[in-house]
């Protein structure tokens, strides 16, 4: 299904859908009837926080828009709850804070905790003081507001990203006669193995 | 109190705060403690949507930072209610979508109904299917839904702002010699009259 086909048509948004920043967007697991919506978007990248595999058909999708996934394996809330491991969150903030990838959808299953803590991390890395990332996670948690999800927050330690952006800004500057326009084909920060790349 | 004097700082979010779309932003009415937080948004303009006048400490803020209040009066419910204006509705669309304003919070007491009035009705000119624009209405709404919002909404007729739209990309593109680049000073199609410009 190629961008075209979606052209004029109404726009169904997945569930807990919404703007984060400028290029940035969440919401639950997008299925074949949110794909005019996504398609509206004009997205260059996913990121999938689940470890189950991806329906065939939203890869095809995503490969005839020109779509990049990324899949980071974060488990469901056990119980007990296992906790979310930190190096992975990194990662998919690595992805995320990247324009290069931007415009970005980031999704799990429901929209609301592994997402939620992603997008809470991101506040943190922006400064928002505790009450108003706890009110963000929450408006999309409803009553769900789960510890393990505080905890990977709350212990989200924000210099590592910040060296990242960092990082990349130099790369986008450059100095001297190597200043030149950054490509995304060229000075991958991050770079997919495959249609899918799964940490 | 300047931009520079919250720089580094960390930043409070007003409640019921989210980004609508880029540029445009949405949250309950901002006290001086989200002052910092909204210098971060890099405002130029502010739509305020109720009738009372606004604090004088507010006032002094947006001046300083050059922040213009475009105010519109909507009465808050009454019992029975009173059906929100159709003309200031459309009158604060305009100011709206009219990326010279941008970036541009909207913003009424909780953040709630009419803020989510405006919303809504932007959800419909951007061909949103109705249930998603009430799945948005209600997160922020929460248990309150109220049916002159609804009705509000549903009865809002996208034609004439799409219209309006046009005009202004008309406007941006001119013909011929009279083309030229669009100056917000040069070519208002709101011009505020005052800091606050009461509908």
């Amino acid at each position: 299904m190629k961008a075209d086909d979606h052209e004029g048509c109404v726009l169904v948004a997945p569930q807990n859908f919404a703007m984060v920043e400028n290029g940035i967007y969440r919401s639950s697991f997008p299925k074949p009837e949110h794909f005019g919506f996504l398609t509206a978007l004009n997205l260059r990248s996913i990121i999938y926080l689940c470890p189950e595999p991806y329906p065939e058909e939203s890869l095809k999708f995503y490969e005839a828009n020109n779509i990049k996934l990324f899949q980071f394996a974060i488990e469901s809330q056990k119980d007990p709850p296992t906790p979310i491991p930190e190096d992975t969150v990194l990662a998919a903030l690595r992805v995320l804070v990247d324009v290069r990838n931007h415009p970005i959808v980031i999704h799990c299953k429901a929209g609301k905790h592994r997402t939620g803590c992603l997008v809470g991390c991101l506040r943190k890395v922006q400064n928002w003081r505790w009450s108003s990332v706890l009110e963000e996670y929450q408006k999309y948690a409803g009553l769900k507001c789960r510890q393990r999800d505080m905890k990977c927050i709350e212990t989200f330690d924000t210099v590592s990203l910040r060296q990242c952006l960092l990082s990349i800004m130099y790369r986008y500057l450059g100095y001297g006669p190597n200043r030149k326009r950054l490509l995304y084909g060229e000075e991958n920060v991050q770079t997919p193995k495959s249609q899918a790349t799964k940490v």
